[in-house]
């Protein structure tokens, strides 16, 4: 692939995913559709506030769709759109990369301390 | 599967995949060893002060190796560590996914035409 044509939607695409909590909220709704309050029983420390955000922008980018069932109560769900469907083998082929590389001190395969060599992100 | 397990080390690796131009480092990097120099051949709008900034984030990551050639004038290349060369599935992952479902910036800095953009499926 030419570096012109991969460059900005390989960004936009790694940038969306790079987002704290996005890969979680990805791979949470992998396992069907779920409500507001599913997010936050299964991630405590994810505010509703940043959850939210999180929502909107995965539904911006046509990732994560918004269904309003016409019920009593009203119920709302999030579910992946095809789109989102597709980020499976991104999101998984993430996860088998820091399982493997990603690891405490004691059992990195080169030895090094992840405290000494790198920043820890926000 | 465990969110808890998963989460610290997933959003470490991604955070680290979605940093502006990381991708397309180690992209240019599966192509073999390169010197600085021939990263700003390749693309010319990434700065010598980013580009340098990427590299030694990736050092510290272990994903990247800087070797120093004991030549007259000293040869300095950069390359990919085995932890690098792990990312190669990941990145290929992100690439399939953009190519398909990233609708191209309409205004592109780097002057793509209409006839090499892809339109994603609806």
């Amino acid at each position: 692939m030419s570096y012109d044509r991969m460059c900005p939607r390989y960004e936009q695409a790694a940038a969306l995913l790079g987002k704290k909590w996005t890969g979680l909220i990805l791979r949470i709704l992998m396992g069907g559709p779920r409500r507001f309050c599913d997010f936050r029983a299964q991630v405590p420390d994810l505010s509703d506030r940043l959850l939210s955000e999180r929502l909107k922008e995965l539904e911006e980018e046509g990732v994560v769709e918004r269904v309003v069932h016409d019920t009593r109560p009203v119920l709302i769900e999030y579910i992946l759109t095809d789109k989102g469907w597709a980020l499976k083998d991104v999101v998984q082929s993430i996860e088998a990369w820091a399982e493997t590389w990603v690891e405490p001190p004691q059992s990195d395969p080169h030895g090094t301390t992840q405290e000494e060599s790198q920043t820890a992100p926000a």
